[in-house]
């Protein structure tokens, strides 16, 4: 499983319409309506880095309002419960 | 429920020592080391807009190799399924 | 109370238009013209995280001549009073 | 009277320490610590410009911690009950 | 007596056009075309602060060609006679 | 003579003193403590462009503090004088 | 042989119709669609340095949907292979 | 088989020493020195997305002399080649 | 003799063409097109600061497809020649 | 015959003392210091493209009191003279 965040920026007036616009997007698990000097932030969930191209250049960087995309992809993924794991395998 | 979704920029060189230990702070749920510009994001789940504040300035800011933490506060949380709700309500 | 600050660029031959407008939105306390590399700064006070969101995406940034919004979701606030109180409590 | 809205970074593991130590300031009447590229945001109210040199330059900037600041001077402040007069009196 | 200092971008081919419509406007001493990131340069000598938002947002923002002012206010002067002054009299 | 524009950053804590040696160089005119993303602004006058380079790189730049400068030479000053008697010329 | 590194960027609902035209122009050996800041990265190989112009200013930049392209002259190539053979040479 | 653009901003005295010890890490193919904002571009290829997280954050980056890294990984690679056979295959 | 470095970006589609239309302004001795985040680099020697002035503002700028100049003026020239009179001198 | 222009930013209080190190390298044929954002202006010229990377990364680079170099090798060089030949046969 891959996941990407995606920072959007979108035409100032259309914050919102852009926002539902891309949580209706297939692979886009969520998109918040953030603080500070980007606009949206949407979680790309997909099988493949392939998938994540198609999703964000071929899809979300099409719907009217989007003015700009930055796509970061997540290397790995950290969580507590991994560390807990970790501490009691002594890795 | 509150989200906030930050910004890691770490010293170069402590970049998955640092994601472990933001990982294992009570209130973050998940850590990802990403390709770009920053080195970390980080996801934090609370009740209140307050304990979003202990969490980063009184925590995250603290851990050693942390050169640099923007927040953004999640205003609202858009998803497909909201939205499918929303359009049988004919929101 | 949740306070948030704005910072707001508008088209440059519109300013003082724009901060009229923006006074009059409810919620929004006090609009301010300033020096600076930005136009304006707007203070909101909202009694949920929510209706700050409504209040920028959806009035603020549909205000003709408003060029970029960037909020500051305030996390907490310190005054000299509360750190009187608190020097009498030991904190 | 004059109002400031002042910029603060602040060593990233000294936040909430230089917070306080700034609300402590004679001139300043609110610090927030914020969400996004900066840290704090001070207000700052004086009677002449000339004071808020003082406050900036000669108190705040040399509060161990603090990394830079940045001064934002209001020309005008504008509020809905400003409009509403302005309405009545046919401005 | 306020100063201000005033950095202007002018469309790319109108820049002396510009120059010479502020140099016009009552309140603005001086401007200055200059080498570097911006175009001109303008000084604003007024008596109270008000006075340089209405020369600075009122009337140059809006002379055709200028893509954008940015004001700094200026907090205290200090000249080499000031000093001579100040060191006779042991400050 | 030549007219030639410093914006001087300097030590957080030390723009005062920074603001005073400056003012004290000979062909410095004014130093400015100003609002905004830069602290202070020189204004040089000289008769030669050379003369410009020996005081900003030759002393400015050495004067403890200063983080640094950035010097914008006028190419041509404009005033509204020079207007009426170019009106009056048909210029 | 020259390499070159070219970024560009296109227009947001352009990218991969971009990337197919650029890769077309003869002396483009790759180009990538990447994460982050940029759309595309795109290598050129030529026997001269002036035929990196042509193909840059000449070809690349009129393909429709180009925003900006920045050029990056590789100097120098290292690879593991010329170190062994540099380490069993004693260079 | 993935591959990841990566750009290196070296300290300023050690780029060629940089650039050799990147070149011989394994999964590195290719480093080049380049001309403008960044120092070095190393191409990376590897068969999974985890492997490019370890040879950046856990190899790369803790080279001596490594000032900054920022990764761009491969959505997509677009050839020549490729878009013939697109082409008669009617794409 | 004064010499001014001339810094200009061309609208993407454009380069080779203002690259052309500024070599032959009286004034300008050379103009390069360059690799990375400019376009152009012009050198313009003249013998008043004043006709550097008349040449970017007035005949540079006003070039179609010319997006943006920025001048740095040649405060000194140093070259090899030099040094080794100023050595022989004792200077 | 390549030529590259290389921007050069110094410690604050060595620019002079870094100029003349600079024109001392073979292959540097002019230093400039220059009016705005980066302190000089070298423009080296070499047969071949290899040789400006030994002068940057290998020379240039280790002058104490350099803070950073940006490379833009010349593509194209464009004269009033070529232009006038061009214009005579025809171009």
């Amino acid at each position: 499983m891959n996941t990407a965040i995606v920072f959007i920026n979108a035409e100032v007036d259309q914050v919102p319409e852009v926002a539902e616009a891309l949580a209706a997007i297939p692979g886009v698990t969520e998109v918040y309506s953030v603080t500070g000097a980007i606009d949206l932030v949407a979680i790309i969930r997909t099988r493949t880095v392939d998938e994540i191209a198609d999703i964000v250049t071929g899809r979300m960087n099409k719907v009217p309002g989007v003015a700009d995309t930055q796509t970061h992809l997540a290397f790995r993924a950290y969580s507590a419960h991994d560390l807990e794991a970790a501490f009691s395998l002594g890795d």
